[in-house]
């Protein structure tokens, strides 16, 4: 049997039966966005690790060299955010070929340097090896969490509201602009969608603000799409959930290209991925702060969770049950 | 200029250089065998990561796919042990071509899980990603330390002793092996040499014998070569060093291959790398709890540092200065 026949999740279940062993000093082990380890009274330590393959994850012809170090800085930092925490240090391992550019290399850490300067991320170590062809790079992200704010994919209850933290689907059509070659919109829409793929925004100051009024009861980044990721809070609490789809928030210029490629703009939204916003539930009694919260960050409700765990579903304005479709998978 | 003309530790540099800044949580940053952050009043945290390739760092038809797992993690061990610290945790990414098969996937993490397991490492995360065509392996170990534990690479001071806790060579030797092919020595010769380079043994338990009476003054695992690693410690501590050739440990069986291969078996010792035996500098006073602790673990004296930082040499049994050769080259 192949990696391509049981899949990336397939996999991890796989892996996870492997290495599962109970440690008293591992809180959350592998099937969460961090680990989460114990620190001491106050605080977990989190740990993530993301891979990032040349011409599977990034092209150098799409991207610039800081793009790429700076979104893979960016999306271990959204990891820390989806579970409450701040960034602690990074460490950075990068394959190359040797007859790269000396230039090309200093170009990904500078990328990476800036983002990670912005969230008050030292960089702190790593390992440089040769490669047979192409860039593998991995980096892995240590956080810390007050143990009162660690937020895990298993908390959601039903009644809970379902809320992103910004609108979905704009790194997905910005990788439509890469794919169709720019030129086709206006410089204005196609720049704010490129900046979205390659420049995202790990959502930190957005979920320690959410703390200051709200309980969420569970959180997960929406990496791999709506559709995928919502499925992983059901699974992992025991619920279901219905999105309203009308309520899911889409930029105008996702509406934009959407029109011009004939995908439907929802279709960018569910099951695009790298968006790298948080999507979180919050009991039902705390919906009432959330007014004052959206002016502050631009976190839209989408739907409920429910009990019946069998439905993980949209729903249409008129009320019809609609497929979310599938999300982003990595085999 | 490419990778390939600035070499590894030249590109280390320069990415130093990028990264670097000051942050009051990080202790060490970049250029030790872990980096050291602030954790609590009584310890450190220590974090290091490792990237292999195969084709470059292994390979399957060389090695089975527990050992190049085993062999993995015993690498990051070897380092959390170079700082005299203890694991806590560790994360595993792999990239893999999606055709390869879910057994030999699960052989690796396997591998990895029996040596975790032996040193008390749990495997708490990670990433699975597809590649194009090789395996790449990336592996971040988590340890503690206590503060008054601490070793690093620059606390050598002249007049310091300078030990290795075994033999040395014998895993280029193993490599020697696989290279040319077995059946030209004895099973039991190559069978201690394919182990000592598929199946190396951190010194975590040696490391922390020896603070029960000794108080080391810098360490540094040897994965480069003894040349190598040593003029790392005469860097980093600004001080010179002279090695006895003839008290370098070399096992019966290097010089078994070494009489076989033509190439003299201090070439293995002070070249081969992946020894993972640790290079400890220890005052000159203390070398007389030597003795009782070399019966608990091999370690040996080998050499002693000097004041002058431009030394950094072999001295033969005639007492002449012989050039310690090079260690290994990633790029």
């Amino acid at each position: 049997m192949l990696l391509s026949d049981v899949g990336e999740f397939g996999l991890i279940e796989r892996v996870a039966e492997i290495v599962g062993g109970d440690d008293e000093r591992v809180v959350i082990g592998i099937g969460d966005d961090c680990a989460v380890l114990e620190w001491n009274d106050a605080k977990y330590l989190l740990v993530t690790t993301d891979t990032l393959v040349e011409q599977v994850h990034f092209r150098l012809d799409w991207a610039t060299p800081e793009d790429v170090g700076g979104r893979a800085i960016a999306a271990n930092l959204s990891d820390i955010a989806a579970m409450g925490g701040t960034p602690l240090a990074a460490t950075v391992s990068i394959a190359t070929p040797p007859e790269l550019a000396v230039d090309t290399v200093e170009e990904l850490y500078r990328g990476m340097q800036q983002v990670s300067a912005k969230y008050g991320l030292p960089i702190v170590g790593g390992d440089t090896v040769k490669s047979d062809r192409w860039i593998t790079l991995s980096i892995t992200v240590l956080g810390e969490v007050k143990k009162g704010n660690l937020l895990t994919r298993s908390g959601a209850r039903p009644g809970d509201v379902v809320v992103v933290t910004g609108t979905l689907g704009d790194a997905a059509a910005g990788l439509d602009v890469l794919e169709r070659g720019t030129g086709t919109m206006s410089p204005e829409i196609e720049g704010r969608l490129l900046a979205a793929h390659l420049r995202p925004e790990p959502r930190l100051r957005e979920i320690q603000l959410l703390f200051d009024s709200l309980t969420p009861t569970s959180c997960i980044d929406l990496s791999d799409g709506l559709a995928s990721d919502l499925r992983h809070i059901c699974t992992a609490s025991g619920v279901g959930a219905e999105v309203e789809l009308e309520k899911v928030p889409i930029s105008v210029e996702c509406h934009n290209i959407a029109a011009l490629t004939g995908k439907p703009a929802l279709e960018y939204a569910l099951s695009g991925g790298e968006d790298f916003e948080l999507l979180l539930t919050i009991p039902p009694d705390s919906v009432g702060d959330l007014p004052r919260l959206l002016r502050a960050t631009t976190t839209k409700v989408i739907g409920r969770i429910v009990d019946d765990a069998s439905i993980v579903t949209g729903v249409d304005i008129e009320g019809n049950r609609v497929a979310l479709g599938k999300g982003y998978e990595h085999f």
